[in-house]
């Protein structure tokens, strides 16, 4: 019998009446003749709430106990679920992380998983049940409760997937499928049929929210086919699968952005070996993630070394720098907060040229400067002001003509 | 090392604030020179809260399910604890009920706890922490999360007790002690010393809401020590020990009453064997608790039956009896509800004589009449006008001399 794993996210099972929704598409897929598994987060905001009640006792509460709070979130959900089933007349049976085997390492708040134990989920769909496993959590080797960190539940349901050789990981959200670019600043963008794991990890790195890089990682890695699909509606989405032939003639797949980005630019800098790996070293060491990094080597042997960190890592970010500037004997350091990055996504750039060139014409034409430039094999990035992002997504859209369904 | 289990009701961790004082509850009795293990329930009204959401679905949700919902009450509780723990700078660990090997039946939300793995708490309070357990809950031996029901927490502080040989269970509410009666009614109510198991029994049975029956039959049965006492203070509560000779010396330990009785008559019954037997099987095939039970025989070769249920059985117990009446061929059925029943308790009871005369005398001269009479052997009750029992109590309570302390 075909197996599919469906997974919803807190905003899908947010209160009652939604949760209720959720049966019915689980019940849909069985009367369709396939084995069901059902992976559910935390109702609504209840994570955020769960942490924001630790925190009225301490800023820094324990990695273990945080995860045996956060983690009944998801064990709510799963109850819940499997009580709407019922009362729809449905078999079902829920378990939590650690019940279903999910075996992870030690590392508390984002732990990787090692292994899963599905004979539990094999018996009890053997007994005709559609299966309901919580999301986000798993059992360390120690018996302690874990959970999986950012995009947790998307990580669970993939392996979950490739773990039991299930033939489609839907993964249902509050947007039915990945766009060409986000439809509140292009109206015309078109949703795809099709994106590579390799292009969504550029989106999902890029600021699309659509989903957790980790999951797509992992899916890539097993080979799990996913669908990014609409909780609202029974329209097929987005499927999400290996490269193929056929992909290779759509060029550009889609137009990201991130607003997430702030700029520094270390000035001046003395050209000697091992100063780029000093500088990132020491932000590296304070646990915060550089985006784009840009050398430009000056004629007097100083260099200027600038790069993006993520708005939240910012003044910490400047800090650093201000003390490395110091150290180095560097010039000084400039800063700016109101950036924004676009990028172009497409496997077939590998194959195929002139997507640059088009998509500087498209912000020359708009008028709008480019601060800073960095590409991938399958992606082109610029940096340029805040302020015109919206106008540049469109131009470069519409450039490419990406509206159009390639035939 | 002694040790002391302390046990927190749910409107004892019903905010951060109300656990920040279980904690230091917690510290005292570890820096005295005790091993600590705390159990506690879910935070205020979580329990009745997750009740009521699964309600929204089905008025008649999976057990299994329920029990996996509930349990994630006392979960948020003690994770919050540990928390609490560590923001004072104090080792503490929090074990759920499957963690920590509380194994019962399979008998979902009033499971009966089977044994007790000790070794993981042993452990942790070995390496110097204070162990924290989730109340109500354990694991079936099919793996499955089960809840204790009523009074579950009180359940698992003794079982703990009893299973680790704890010097005291000290459970911790909002009362600061088990008193002659209740101090709302009677104004100099006294504070008792010490209270066997046997008359905490009775005093649970009728009503009085300190601990659930259930926790003292257990602590009887392993001679655990119960400290009833106040979560706002630190003063000493109440033990409820095994009887000793010099306790019997004390008649009468408490005036207990209940105001949730109705009554109910089947009159003029057909004098025949098995006709009770038939009356109080389908009574109790409904799952209806019956308390009091009272058989007149009549002149004519007919009975009058008459007994009291709880008052959210009544309408159904009503009914029932109207259908019994029929398929016997009985006279009539009258019903009450506007009844309540006054007790008195004491193991000095077993060799005191005359007690029962004074209650009467009390009554009588409060001008009170006298509905049903039931007694054992260390406890008689009286069933009454329900407007007339503050006057009863109080009445009861003066003419055996309860608020002058037993010399």
């Amino acid at each position: 019998m075909p197996l599919v794993v469906q997974k919803f996210g807190g905003s899908s099972v947010a209160d009652v009446e939604k949760i209720k929704n959720v049966a019915r598409k689980g019940i849909r897929e069985k009367k369709e003749g396939n084995d069901v598994i059902v992976v559910v987060s935390a109702m609504g905001k209840t994570t955020d709430q769960l942490i924001a009640m630790a925190h009225r006792i301490t800023n820094d509460p324990n990695p273990r106990e945080m995860d045996m709070l956060m983690s009944t979130g998801e064990q709510v959900s799963i109850a819940m679920l499997a009580i709407a089933f019922h009362s729809m007349g449905e078999k079902a049976i829920s378990f939590t992380g650690p019940q279903v085997g999910i075996i992870t390492d030690s590392t508390h708040r984002k732990a990787r998983i090692k292994s899963i134990n599905t004979e539990k989920i094999h018996k009890a769909l053997r007994e005709g049940n559609i299966v309901i496993v919580a999301g986000f959590q798993g059992i360390s080797t120690e018996n302690d409760i874990t959970t999986l960190g950012r995009g947790g539940s998307d990580t669970t349901a993939v392996a979950l997937a490739a773990a039991l050789n299930a033939d489609v990981c839907d993964i249902y959200t509050d947007v039915d499928g990945v766009y060409t670019t986000d439809p509140r600043i292009v109206p015309k963008a078109r949703k795809l049929e099709k994106i590579t794991y390799d292009e969504m990890l550029e989106l999902a790195s890029l600021g699309a929210k659509v989903l957790h890089s980790r999951s797509v990682e992992l899916a890539k890695n097993y080979n799990v086919v996913i669908q990014v699909r609409s909780s609202f509606d029974d329209n097929p989405g987005t499927l999400v699968v290996k490269e193929d032939k056929s992909m290779e003639d759509i060029v550009v797949s889609g137009v990201a952005y991130n607003r997430n980005e702030t700029k520094i630019s270390i000035i001046g800098v003395p050209d000697h070996p091992g100063v780029a790996s000093e500088i990132f070293s020491k932000i590296a060491d304070a646990h915060i993630v550089v985006d784009m990094i840009i050398q430009n080597v000056g004629g007097d042997g100083k260099n200027d070394i600038s790069f993006t960190v993520g708005k939240e890592d910012f003044v910490q970010t400047l800090k650093i720098s201000k003390q490395l500037c110091e150290e180095l004997g560097a010039n000084e350091v400039r800063s700016d907060d109101k950036i924004a990055k676009v990028s172009v996504v497409g496997v077939g750039m590998k194959t195929h040229c002139g997507v640059a060139a088009k998509m500087f014409r498209a912000l020359a034409n708009a008028g709008i400067n480019i601060d800073m430039i960095s590409t991938s094999e399958i992606k082109i990035s610029c940096v340029i002001r805040s302020d015109d992002l919206d106008k540049a997504v469109q131009a470069i859209h519409d450039e490419l003509e990406l509206e159009a369904h390639p035939s």
